[in-house]
């Protein structure tokens, strides 16, 4: 690219149905310039989360995404010239500069963070995958030594950190994953003790042999179907986190909800809780210790999907949500 | 009724659709008598609760109902005869002595009560109902002044004390129940901020001129489409206080569970909790002591609904479904 492009990707126009190539359009506008406390970034790695998009389909946590401005995304970047007091060029952030090679913004909307190697770790174990796992189970699902847990989107970037956690805190851990390649990489490369491939049709009974003695903690990434599965095994007093709802995201929204709810809450007494990982920002260097002492201590195993290229960003996300990834995927621009 | 005759209600059949009076059938036994271990009781007061309902589902924090064997139920009973060490003639117990006259059961399934008049209180404000109420609220609900609670069934046992007590803890407070006259008595006489009619047609749009400010507990009594309505008025951090889904007993179990589980409870980080008050009679000294002073203060009234006579008690518990009663429904036999 020349050096005064900034190529970016646009969502032109918010899906109502499955998500295109079509929806999005790469453009060239001009280097933006920081103004009086902001900074100019170059984006290095672009995270891609299941969570871009349900963001398309209105207000969540944060504000409806636009038609016809730079896709929404959050990534790491450095700092090239800075009008924002405590960053200098050179500095590593976290920010959501969209989809594009260069953002500017001001310094208050970017998180500092250390230089680690590889660079990519701040994106999948220290990013808010790393997080978002480590705080969803252990902050709501609070495993013990012994108990089942069980989780979905498995193979993902969230959820093959979840059940690496859940073994380390010693628990029997059953993941839930399309396709029997994931699965098998979930039981002979991740160390789950077994591993559900939802593609090979309703999973109840094979929850059931797979969870002979009930599920304590079902971190539930898809919804639907799957958490309507889970509902009638969760034993007494069991804990559902709710982090997401992938099989909701991509499409028209589902007629119905899942049936057992508010029922079996009731009758077993269980806690379902949602969650935003950025609510426990403020406890995050705990996470940080614990995952890096776990991942020195080969117990825990990153698994990272890098794409080449800002261009092949909108098929990354397209690719994301039809599950072709195994840990968290990401762009490199 | 002959000194040597018990009567009893059995449920000859489990319903699969509406609960009818030909479901049940009173007979007549002999008295029951007391082996080693066992106390002889005179039921007093039966009490009547939806959840009998959902007994004959099936399983669910306790056995299957059987047909042809006396209806299960909680009562208030005095002492006859004992030979279970602790308990003596003129005492009063709770337990599950079922539709009958007299009962006979082991020492260890008895609750012993303490004498306090009117007799009808042990059974709604320091019964079941008042606990479900106290604890729900009050530990998975945990109101803060100033917020807004609402409550469906809110006429009924456990939610016209529920709104009672969220008044007291300085909430904004919202009944939802059926009928214009069930909704100006929860306004003019328990004080309630507002009341919706659910007969009046879908509650979203009343429900959001009821709770401006949106809903941050919802105590659940009914599920189905109430509970579909509130979860999008919920705000962050909200708690959906699960205590039954009244509107999935009696009939043919729902097709669909409620849309926006479990997005909506990612989004808005809501905590959904099921509980049974059983789990909290540890506690139970602390939430007699606190109703019993808000009674005395008058800040707590108590509404009873007392049939007279075993052989109604079909009828009480088909009604009661139907939502006939105010407050507190039960038998006096």
């Amino acid at each position: 690219m020349g050096n005064n492009v900034n190529r970016q990707i646009l969502l032109v126009e918010k899906p109502t149905g499955k998500l295109g190539p079509e929806h999005f359009r790469l453009v060239e506008a001009a280097m933006p310039e920081p103004k009086d406390g902001e900074a100019l970034l170059r984006v290095r790695y672009i995270s891609l989360d299941a969570a871009n998009r349900a963001w398309m389909h209105g207000a969540t946590y944060r504000a409806a995404l636009e038609n016809n401005a730079v896709m929404a995304g959050g990534s790491v970047a450095e700092v090239v010239s800075s009008n924002a007091p405590g960053f200098a060029p050179g500095d590593l952030v976290f920010s959501d500069t969209g989809w594009q090679d260069y953002a500017v913004l001001p310094g208050k909307h970017l998180a500092k963070l250390p230089h680690v190697e590889p660079m990519t770790h701040l994106l999948s174990v220290y990013g808010i995958a790393g997080l978002t796992a480590y705080f969803g189970l252990l902050d709501i699902g609070r495993p013990q030594n012994g108990e089942t847990v069980v989780v979905s989107a498995a193979a993902g970037s969230v959820g093959s950190i979840v059940g690496q956690i859940a073994k380390i805190k010693g628990c029997r851990t059953v993941g839930i994953a399309g396709g029997a390649e994931k699965c098998r990489w979930l039981t002979a490369h991740l160390g789950f003790d077994a591993a559900i491939d939802y593609k090979q049709g309703a999973i109840f009974k094979t929850l059931r042999e797979a969870a002979p003695k009930g599920v304590d903690v079902y971190f539930d990434n898809v919804g639907g179907d799957i958490l309507e599965a889970c509902l009638p095994q969760m034993n007494v007093r069991g804990r559902i986190v709710c982090c997401g709802a992938i099989s909701q995201y991509d499409g028209a929204p589902s007629a119905t909800g899942p049936r057992g709810v508010p029922g079996l809450i009731v009758v077993k007494r269980l806690l379902m809780q949602g969650f935003i990982v950025t609510d426990y920002f403020g406890k995050r260097d705990k996470a940080f210790a614990d995952l890096g002492t776990w991942l020195k201590d080969g117990k825990l195993k990153v698994e990272e999907d890098v794409i080449d290229g800002l261009e092949n960003t909108p098929a990354a996300l397209i690719g994301l949500l039809a599950g072709e990834n195994r840990g968290k995927r990401m762009v490199k621009v």
